[in-house]
């Protein structure tokens, strides 16, 4: 994970009853717009934690489906700009989606609030979906929760970024990527798997966030056996694990874990 | 605040020492297509908690400056559909931002992930940032932040939506809206306080999110002396605070509270 950019602000801590403040600084996540192309257009502008680009790029192209696979990605460039920062990214020609999603995911961006209802249906569905999911269990997810707390160094400065993890079946956190957006977050940890060639291992997905439909799909471009979250499912990221085939998993009000099996028959 | 629907579904709890598991049901939070029409013409589509959707779209039109002022809403009818809801508001002619903002608003929506970087720039000045705002002490925050956490219906059954609420200076919790989306639970309750007359009202928001810099522009709609949340600001957010006078307030990691002045000498 590269280092993120914070900067330093004046504020006032509360002394502990409350009768008066102290004055210290408080590292500042920076949040900039990342203007992405492919070939040289214009395909989307996020608002991003400005490290990992990359990946992000990549991750993002990936479960966006603008491409299939991580070898119709040519080549990546980053430029950086006084106000922002621009990643192009090159396709292969002939690249099966290239054309069709690049349109699809233009209008998808009309999305976030709106998150285009008719859109919805025209998802492709992820390609690694199709290959059979490991199985992981609780104890993995209670492990990979509570390591993940210690390995988010920009959150520990700054308090507001999410952070999402991969994880071995068995809960060892393998990879950390930290953004002030849940989906970045996890487009950055895709991408990175993606550009080392790891993208359907078997592993799972944790991240510190809620449990939102499109952290679902994109989670579902992975090989992982499960998506965690620190919140429960609404009842479209419900419908979206089971459409998906990927179970997801969060600890209840008790701390015990819950699991919503990606199984039809539970289907709300 | 109204009853949410909440539907079952079959899950898996893991027992405490992960030998297994036992067969439980979940509440989970309904997430429903909001289509809002201003004068019978489309607006835009929001996935929400489908309750108090008066609040919602009252509290979106504000927030977005579609109108200046509650008085400008003439009615609001909501209809409920097979697949969604839909709500109409009327607004009496000639309100001032009527025509200009339905079209910003429109493009403003193309972003969440993109939230349209030259947009935020032409975003008009909440009207309630001109009047002086009363100053919320980090005792008051803590108070109602410890509070908040008892008054979440919907969360405490489903662990998967937000909650805004409304609170008086001294820490009081007046007025409290989940919503499977942070923005709209905050337009809930700024809809709420509208609809009541009391939008001017001294007091502060408290959000159990973290701290977008969209939820400091819709605060800054009401007569907020704060914006506490359970994240520190991003630069960005950071940046509207300073702007719109609205002073940021969240727990520290050591659960001391920290507060970000809205003081353009603290500026990023």
């Amino acid at each position: 994970m590269a280092d993120a950019p914070i900067r330093r602000t004046s504020v006032r801590r509360a002394v502990r009853d409350y009768g008066g403040h102290t004055a210290t600084t408080w590292g500042i996540a920076v949040e900039t717009p990342i203007e992405i192309a492919i070939d040289g257009a214009p395909w989307t502008v996020m608002m991003a934690t400005p490290a990992d680009l990359e990946d992000l790029a990549t991750g993002l192209v990936l479960t966006e489906r603008v491409v299939d696979s991580p070898d119709a990605i040519i080549t990546l460039t980053v430029a950086n700009y006084l106000d922002g920062v621009a990643v192009d990214v090159r396709i292969a020609a002939g690249s099966p989606n290239a054309s069709t999603q690049r349109r699809r995911s233009l209008e998808g961006r009309v999305g976030c609030g709106l998150c285009g209802v008719e859109a919805l249906s025209g998802l492709p569905r992820p390609a690694a979906a199709d290959q059979p999911r490991p199985r992981i269990d609780a104890r993995a997810v209670h492990d990979a929760l509570a390591r993940l707390a210690q390995m988010q160094p920009l959150n520990r400065t700054t308090r507001s970024v999410h952070a999402a993890a991969w994880c071995h079946a068995d809960g060892t956190i393998d990879v950390v990527r930290e953004d002030v957006g849940r989906h970045n977050a996890l487009d950055k940890v895709v991408g990175a798997l993606a550009r080392a060639g790891r993208l359907s291992e078997p592993g799972f997905v944790v991240m510190t966030s809620r449990c939102s439909f499109e952290l679902v799909y994109k989670a579902a471009a992975t090989g992982a056996g499960a998506l965690a979250t620190v919140s429960a499912p609404t009842s479209l990221a419900l419908e979206w694990s089971t459409r998906l085939g990927l179970p997801l998993l969060c600890a209840g009000n008790d701390g015990a874990i819950v699991e919503f099996p990606a199984d039809s028959s539970h289907a709300p």
